[in-house]
């Protein structure tokens, strides 16, 4: 019967969030999977919050997940999409926030190419600010989504090897993950080619091997990352080929896993270079769970932030 | 009193659909039509309900019309826009959609530029699939609203002469129309330049005359299809100019059909091309009443996929 | 108890407005920010009723402001994103505008780049029009959230001196300010550089001065319009740079008027052309204040459009 409120105003990064706080947002999570296994997936819960997807990058799933989540819970939703390069040191940013902010938004939505730009927001508005991916910096929704997958699957964090392989240096979703596990428990390891793993990664609680065969032996989750084709300027070295060759998840390197295995991938993915089609659509995936459970976790995360406890949402 | 489910869990082509379940769509859609006149055009039919238009092509009209559809019913909505050029065999196509799936909507409509590609995407997902246009193949609910439109101003589509003027080879519209109209027992005739009729048309259901004469004399519906330019490559043959001497709807032309014949296009016209700025907005022209009629028949495909019954909309 | 009614189906500009209408609307305006006040800012007020935000110049400030307007009194938006380079005499507005109209909106609210735009659309659609800004003609929900923003600092618009400086050939927010202003019994200025002031713009009401300090001294109202660059051809006369030496809003200049003056703006603002960061920011600024207002005027003219009293809105 106790109200477990949560304790802060943003979602910034699995920096700020707690072990307590992030249990409670899969909690919550798991509760709005219920919501969302009935006929009628929707609830009044956040009628009449408004809530604005402010969008300076395209990410048509990402954007797609919180308006779903949105409209599950009944809030209205206004979508802006704005182009980055006119940003003048940040000056784009918080004009156009402040004038969001001036119609009264329940929640901001910030999906920016500049690392700190969510953070850099809430010292300009006074509604709540959800990070939906700041540069190479954080993207805590996903590491949200993806703890309760594994949760879903393992029962239990604590204890579980990781491999993160793919491009840990620009990689948001990695930074994330790695913060997030380690926090509760997981020995994380990073793989991939020397070029892609940033100097003091282990920092963040991560362990780095560049054989990929020593960062999946008995791994009980492997996580691969999209090459960011776009994000390697024009050389990407090692190519595509190469790395395809050396990291690209394979049936076989698959079978030095955990018998029990399974196989994440933040989407979208690159068939043929980062993870083989077999692998990707094979027994282990739970990729499909993870778009799945990212409007349940970003469900959980609005009702959370507009005042909800987790016992009033059933 | 009687239940007349509908037994199908898709809308892909005019060819699925027999005789009694497009009289069962038209007349749902007359139900709707009656929704429509009140005051408040709202009813909470469909509320919970997620419905996502997947548009691989722009057709502002079309995602329009399905918008305003969902919304008279109270269903939410999510608009994708995607583009088709980065589809490689298909995959993207079905990436996407299973993404979309694992958001658990209600039905998917998906527009395409690869004809098939609604059928494709049957065996991908769990979802209802209405095809909104696929290709040069089919668009069915394109041929329902012309459906109701000559019911509305005929009483009965059987024994109708109806003339179809235009690019037969690349309209989708064309083909949805000839095997809906031909179904439902009209004499359906198809006109234009040799280049723009496909050889083996016949087997659908129309006769063929590449004298617009011909098809035209006595014709109590007269269909114009709009010459796409962007669909012939670089030399349209017959050119513009040509096709309009030739093949035009002029006052001249439609005096040949019936006294009360009726004019349809299924939008947006090149007035002076296929069709004279006098026919488009003169006394026999319908094309508005297609438009009105396009949300109706929506509305009833909409609300028929989704379980309800012909009975229970008023 | 007695039902002020609104006798307009249009709101097209501030010369069609009345001064008693105006008053109704900024009422009514006055009693929606009592709804933005609450901690649900939500009525049901235009549930069932449908808005078409018809907008053939990109314009997403004003889109949004409506669309929030729209969301909070529980109305449908559609939006539908035009543009106007393929417009043929007028051909597409009215061709698109008949379609739209085909569906039943109850409002459309146009945004284009011509002139008299919104004036011709009332002559082919039964829907209420509001023009949100046509060519250099007119803005008329921007000049009443200007008067709003003014009547809420000031009390009272009679006898105020408001100073509007900048480009106001080509601004539809200064005719419509000017009209309404005017209207209302303020004392007008105009200023700006020779190239940007019309000739016979008097006749609007205003007076007009190449001066910037002579409409500064004493002004309680300072207004800058915003440089836009994009509509000046590839010579703007003179630079950006001349523009903000000699009527850029400094805190120099701003100390001409007087001392409980306050500065508009109705952006997106140049910083450091048409007024300094200092000014934009500074405390007698009101610009955000405008945009909050934005809302609520909008919500203000969608509810007396469709017929509601003011009486009725609490």
């Amino acid at each position: 019967m106790e109200k477990a409120s949560f304790p802060h105003r943003h979602i910034l990064g699995m920096a700020e969030l707690g072990r307590a706080e992030i249990e409670l947002i899969l909690e919550t999570a798991a509760s709005m999977k219920e919501i969302l296994s009935r006929p009628i997936k929707k609830v009044p819960t956040l009628r009449g919050k408004t809530i604005v997807h402010l969008f300076f990058e395209p990410s048509t799933r990402t954007r797609i997940s919180f308006e779903m989540a949105a409209k599950r819970l009944s809030a209205d939703t206004v979508s802006v999409t704005a182009s980055a390069s006119s940003v003048v040191k940040g000056e784009t940013l918080i004009d156009t926030a402040k004038n969001l902010e001036a119609m009264a938004p329940d929640i901001i939505v910030l999906r920016h190419p500049f690392s700190g730009a969510a953070h850099l927001l809430t010292r300009h508005v006074r509604a709540s600010v959800i990070n939906a991916g700041d540069g190479t910096h954080e993207h805590p929704t996903q590491a949200l989504l993806d703890l309760l997958t594994i949760r879903e699957e393992k029962g239990n964090i604590k204890g579980l090897k990781v491999a993160i392989v793919g491009d840990i240096t620009h990689s948001r979703v990695a930074h994330s993950n790695i913060l997030a596990l380690s926090k509760l428990g997981a020995e994380v390891w990073v793989s991939g080619p020397a070029t892609m793993i940033p100097p003091g990664i282990e920092r963040l609680g991560a362990r780095v091997t560049y054989k990929i065969e020593e960062a999946l032996a008995g791994a009980d989750v492997i996580m691969a990352l999209r090459i960011q084709k776009e994000r390697q300027g024009r050389d990407l070295i090692p190519s595509l080929r190469e790395y395809a060759r050396v990291f690209g998840l394979t049936p076989e390197r698959v079978s030095l896993a955990a018998k029990d295995c399974i196989i994440m991938h933040p989407g979208p993915m690159n068939r043929g270079v980062e993870i083989s089609p077999e692998v990707a659509d094979g027994p282990y995936s739970v990729i499909l769970d993870q778009v799945t459970n990212g409007v349940a976790v970003r469900m959980a995360i609005l009702y959370l932030l507009l005042g909800g406890s987790r016992e009033a949402v059933a």
